[in-house]
Formats: C-alpha cells, sequence, structure tokens
C-alpha cells in the first residue's frame, strides 16, 4: 500500500508549509491545486465556487423557515456541497492509490482511513499564528492583531464544523491523529527530517 | 541551556519506554529512579511513600469534615505531599542545569519550563493500552480486560488530578505540549528516531 500522509492543520500554523516541505523531502506528490482542477472538471462548478465550498460551511448560510421555492434551492445547494465533497472524496482516493503523497485538510485522514495514513495536526498559539500569518500575507499586513485573531478563530471554527459535519468526529483533537505537532516552538523545516523519519 | 525532553505519558501508552530509548539515542541522562533516591536522601520520607505521592493524589484522601485532630493530621499531610512536590522540582532543575536530560513524568514539562524543554506527551487508545499492559506486567496478566481497562484509567485520572493541582494546566491538552506521539499506530522504535531529530 502506498505511503500516504495526511494533514489537518489549525489556520497559520503552517500545516501546508509542513505538507509542500515534507513531500519535497521525502520526493513524493503533493496533492492540493491537481484536486480542484479534477473537480472541475468532473463538474459543472468554477474554480471560486470550489475553494469557497472546501473546507468551509458544510452547510449553506441559509434561514431555516423558508418558503417551498427557498427550501428547494436549499435543498440543491445542500446538495452542490455533497456533490463536492463526494468529488473531492473520490480524487483523494484515487490519488492514494496511485502513489505515494501528503495531503493537506480536506478530511482526508477520514476518507483514506482505509489506506492507513500518517494523520498529523498540525497547531500553534495564536501568536505564533498571528506572526505567520502577518509575515506571509501581504494583503492583511494593515490589519491589527485583533482583527487577525478574529479571522484566525473564524477559519478553524469553519474547518472544525466541516470536519465534524463529514467525519463525526472532532476536529484537531488528538486521538483521531498519530502525531499532533505544535509549530508555536517547533520550526518547520527542524520537524520535517523528523517527520519523514516516520515513513519507512 | 542544555537539552532537556520532558515527557507526559497516558498509563500503558509506553511513555517511559520512549524516554529510556531516547536517552539512550541521544546519549544523555535518563532520570527517574535517582530522583526518588534523592528525595529519601533530602526528607525523613521512605522510598515507597514518596512512590505512592508521585503522580498520585495531590491531597491525601481523608474526609473534609473531621474533628481539630484529625484536622491538624491532615494539614500536615498535606504538607508532606507539598514538600515531596518541592523537592523533587528542586532535583528535577539540579539535574535539567546538570546536563541534558530525559525527564518522564512528575510534571517536568512545567517545572523546568525556564528551560525550554522539549515537551512530548504520549497517548493510546485503550486497547492499544491494555495490550501494552499484558505484554509487560506479569502481575497483571489474570486480569479481564474490563478490570485493566478500569486500573489504566484510574491512574490517569490520578495523573490528570496531579498535574492540573501542580500546574493549574490541563494534563494532556495538546497546547501544553510541544509534541503528542499517539503510539497506538505508531511504533516506539520507529518514533525514537524521528524526535531524536527534533533535537540538535
Amino acid at each position: 500500500m502506498n505511503k500516504i500522509i495526511t494533514i489537518g492543520r489549525e489556520f497559520g500554523s503552517g500545516g501546508r508549509e509542513l505538507g509542500r516541505r515534507l513531500a519535497e523531502k521525502l520526493q513524493i506528490a503533493y496533492y492540493d491545486q491537481e484536486i480542484i482542477t479534477e473537480i472541475t472538471k468532473r463538474t459543472a462548478l468554477s474554480e471560486e465556487y470550489i475553494r469557497n465550498v472546501e473546507e468551509n460551511q458544510p452547510l449553506p448560510l441559509l434561514p431555516i423557515t423558508v418558503g417551498r421555492t427557498f427550501s428547494l434551492q436549499f435543498d440543491s445547494l445542500v446538495e452542490q456541497h455533497q456533490t463536492v465533497f463526494l468529488q473531492q472524496s473520490n480524487i483523494i482516493k484515487e490519488m492514494a492509490v496511485k502513489s505515494d503523497c501528503v495531503i493537506v485538510g480536506r478530511c482526508a485522514d477520514y476518507v483514506l482511513r482505509e489506506f492507513s495514513p500518517l494523520r498529523l495536526f498540525v497547531y500553534a498559539d495564536i501568536t505564533a499564528r498571528i506572526k505567520r500569518c502577518r509575515d506571509k500575507e501581504s494583503a492583511k499586513r494593515d490589519w491589527n492583531d485583533r482583527e487577525l485573531k478574529r479571522s484566525i478563530l473564524t477559519v478553524d471554527k469553519r474547518r472544525a464544523k466541516y470536519y465534524q459535519f463529514y467525519t463525526d468526529q472532532n476536529w484537531g483533537e488528538k486521538k483521531y491523529y498519530d502525531l499532533c505537532i505544535n509549530t508555536g516552538g517547533l520550526e518547520i523545516k527542524t520537524v520535517v527530517p523528523a517527520v519523514a523519519a516516520l515513513i519507512n
């Protein structure tokens, strides 16, 4: 069976960077944009729409009490979200069958549970995450710490809901992972060879 | 500053074995029995008593509503428990000053926080822990799984209380550790070189 690494991560903790570097170090595939491109091919949905649905609200935000027309629209939106998840899961499985790989987010640890992946969760304290965001995202340089913190925690909340909805497990609860890595104290470049050492 | 590794661990997860192997691999000190021996030297307490106090009930189990004589006795017991913790903490600090080392349990991650240790927490699902206990502890071979499970969870509960009492932090909550390692899926002999790679 192929060697699969899945990475769940708190926003701003550097999970994506860890994934990319790990794939590089191990010389295995790193799937991210490829998954989105493949979903657009298999559905009539745009890349932008898919990005918005992925790891976002598991259900569209619409009022519960709506008229029949809205209700139908709501049902169709729910269906669309679930189609994206289903397509995404199929693609992830196909990729896992094809070769060793690293997959970040997308409930991949759960979707690929039959492949016995190495399941990582990457996290850090909020101060470290604010610093990382400030260093990386030029667009948010004019945000103050409070705004950045709120934005980070909102993304986390959405990821947690998305994960809980599709897996019935708690996002970030250590029992669902093999290794939880705190990048608040550990440097990613130091973590890469350590995690690589776990892959035989 | 010396390289210090502290290991918190769920009972039966193999944290002590990981500690011993890590110290061996890195050729650094592993402190366990030495700490107890040193406490007996510095107090009038027996080794057996210290073992019982360590990571056990932070407070002696006595009824709250007691007469004056009992109350005095209770106070003196509390004091004794706290003396053991204080002596233990001093000894741990002295050891951390002396050389690189691995220390298992004893709130060492908190006691040595000024030394910026690498703080590990080792855990596993209950099935894996029952299996490990069964493989290791010959004395408990005649216990059934239910008895073993109860015993494991009781030790965990005491460790959690002890840790919470002396550190005001939650035992096993991932934010208090740099790396949380699930030995339910990962083999300890594979984890050792990986963790060693984090120590420069």
